[in-house]
């Protein structure tokens, strides 16, 4: 495998190499060189692990579900954590999708439920508020009213956009709306932290205490 | 996407969501948060893109065959280039495997015919003669009788290895074996060549003839 081919003149032998090279090397970030050595790489696995891939895959599109309630991935009609009676339902968290609630879930430090946007309100990619599941939070707080509701956004311009837009709606409610700190990392070395995240992290100083 | 998951405690709320990120991570070089980011591709594209990617896959296995004569990956029972008459069948290149016998024909230099090994021998990994396809090409020497077997293998340990043992048995039989050139790469600056290629490119200096 040293000598690496020149893709601009790629020759199969095999048709059926191509067509799973093509497949693989449309995932983003994985150009044809790549796909090409992961397709050599499964040729020697055995079949039962690939049928099991190529299963895996499908489930993806055929078997998952949104969770009715707060629109996450979900195997069932409602998600574990909706259908979780130790969650604390007066609390809901707003995130973009299912990787960030997974972040949130990481870090073991939230106890209420979640709800899912599907994406950020974004002029540049197209997507409005009607694309995303904004909707049904609203509806959500109006049914169960909860006492309080996270916005937990990524601190990008999609993201605040959103953030605003989503706080604006939920302040016509009886409901506390509140937003992640933004601040200087834990670990994070003040000389190497940008001016901006400085600069917010001292208007949104804390009072620090010694008990 | 931002917010990125701390893996150790990765909670998946669906376990579709789970098993094929695992199965793509089984992949070298793939590890769970580039999976993730490939299932969540895949769950916004369409069914039929995401079953044709899945039969791909599959077809690698059940349907994929290594040539009879030159022993490379090929759909029928002998590859397009060994039923291809303009190919010199008096000239056989060996390679290690069908990558490199790809890279070898984007060259658009070579017009014979090839005889894929299916690895080199390496003793660090296990590899011996036995289990490369080398019987094989000793075997179509025999029957064919061409005139030269060019050996392209890595300047590797292994290749040089390989290189030499197949060498050594070719010797058996009245033909022509050769070794690709090993030198300063095309466009290669002398300063920055390592000493090892350097020296071996003044010993097999070639006579330079103007025309």
């Amino acid at each position: 495998m040293a000598l690496m081919p020149i893709f601009a003149l790629m020759q199969f032998t095999s048709q059926i190499v191509e067509q799973a090279v093509e497949a693989l090397s449309s995932f983003p970030g994985i150009g044809k060189r790549t796909a090409l050595r992961l397709v050599m790489y499964l040729m020697n696995r055995p079949e039962i692990e690939v049928t099991h891939l190529a299963d895996a895959l499908i489930k993806l599109k055929t078997e998952l579900h949104l969770c009715k309630r707060c629109g996450t991935v979900s195997d069932q009609e409602y998600c574990d954590i909706c259908r979780d009676p130790r969650r604390d339902e007066t609390l809901i968290c707003v995130v973009e999708d299912f990787s960030d609630l997974m972040a949130i879930e990481a870090t073991a430090q939230f106890k209420g439920t979640y709800h899912v946007l599907g994406g950020l309100i974004s002029p540049m990619e197209g997507i409005g508020p009607s694309d995303l599941n904004i909707e049904a939070i609203l509806q959500r707080v109006k049914e169960e009213g909860p006492k309080e509701v996270i916005l937990a956004l990524s601190a990008t311009v999609e993201g605040d956009t959103t953030l605003y837009y989503v706080a604006k709606k939920l302040n016509e409610f009886d409901v506390v709306v509140s937003n992640i700190a933004r601040g200087i990392s834990v670990g994070g070395e003040l000389e190497y932290v940008d001016e901006i995240t400085l600069g917010r992290s001292l208007l949104q100083r804390t009072q620090y205490t010694i008990n």
